[in-house]
């Protein structure tokens, strides 16, 4: 196996760590945790599918935890492309074609949901990424629902907070939970349920 | 330690197994999948919870995926007890306060996403365990939207797949993924939209 060397571009005595090599490592813990979950993860599978040594993970961080931590609350507060195309109907297709999409991803089925198992029993697992969930929350609500109130296609009563509830939730439930097929129709039917919804 | 003996009150030879004992594993089962996890938990420790020897376990089931499949399936496959109010509006109420009680059951926040994580390493798991929730969705979209389609309270050609994914999907989403705080007047006020987004 090749194995990432740090040393080979790093002068002597300089604790420069390289990008290539953090990248490569955050992708074998996602991997890792997809495949074998938090609970079973080890530092050497992650720097065995990496290709580096041991030492390489952990020079950038001081545990399992601590990697798992921040990797997760980097991809699960990962801003999603959030859409502006002028009406609430535009932005809730292309929204939930984006989260359809991203629901099939190891990441939304396998990963978020080991981590949620694992925050009751470890509580800095449960804060980040709530956090981060939370932060994607709020920016639906914030940037969708505040510009549909503006433009006047939305009531200026309306919860930004259950508005994304009712938008986010049925996907999640229908892709990342009942894992049921999703018919063709799927996203504007729902668009149009959500908009008399919230509109009603 | 008390260890319950399942020859107390068997006669010699016969093959009965105790009920209580059936009993006492299936919920030291549901206790481990919480705290530690499928991929963590093993026979010996949910012998030692249930209070009986290693040995009443795989008389009752050949292995660990046997057990947790069927204990599994028989708890995510519990038919909820479904309100028939006479409207519904009174049927949605009941429904989602009992959701929302059920959502902070440690079997919701810990044992499902912990499955559903597994399932994609485990594909018995993730079969009975979808078989199991579509079940509950097929008898909430039978029931509930079959009687308000009936009572001319929604349009003939209402889904009755997509409308649980909107009456279950934002409280899961709300207690079980993002976790935030429910306000006092959350479950009317997402009844109310359920309701404009199914007959909007």
């Amino acid at each position: 196996m090749h194995v990432l060397a740090e040393s080979r571009r790093v002068p002597a005595g300089a604790a420069v760590l390289r990008g290539d090599i953090t990248e490569a490592i955050q992708a074998a813990v996602v991997e890792e945790l997809a495949q074998v979950g938090y609970g079973r993860l080890s530092i050497e599978a992650v720097a065995r599918r990496a290709g580096v040594a041991k030492t390489a993970v952990y020079r950038r961080w001081g545990s399992k935890l601590e990697m798992v931590l921040e990797i997760v609350s980097g991809l699960a507060g990962q801003k999603l492309p959030l859409p502006d195309t002028g009406t609430l109907q535009g932005d809730l297709m292309i929204l939930l074609q984006i989260l359809t999409r991203a629901l099939r991803h190891p990441l939304a089925s396998q990963v978020i949901p080991d981590l949620l198992a694992e925050a009751a029993r470890n509580p800095q697992i449960g804060e980040k990424l709530q956090q981060a969930l939370r932060g994607n929350q709020h920016e639906i609500g914030a940037l969708l629902i505040g510009r549909a109130v503006e433009r006047g296609e939305l009531p200026a009563d309306t919860d930004p907070d259950l508005a994304v509830d009712l938008i986010v939730g049925p996907v999640y439930w229908h892709l990342a939970v009942t894992r049921n097929p999703v018919p063709a129709d799927y996203v504007p039917r729902l668009v149009s349920a959500i908009i008399a919804g919230l509109t009603g």
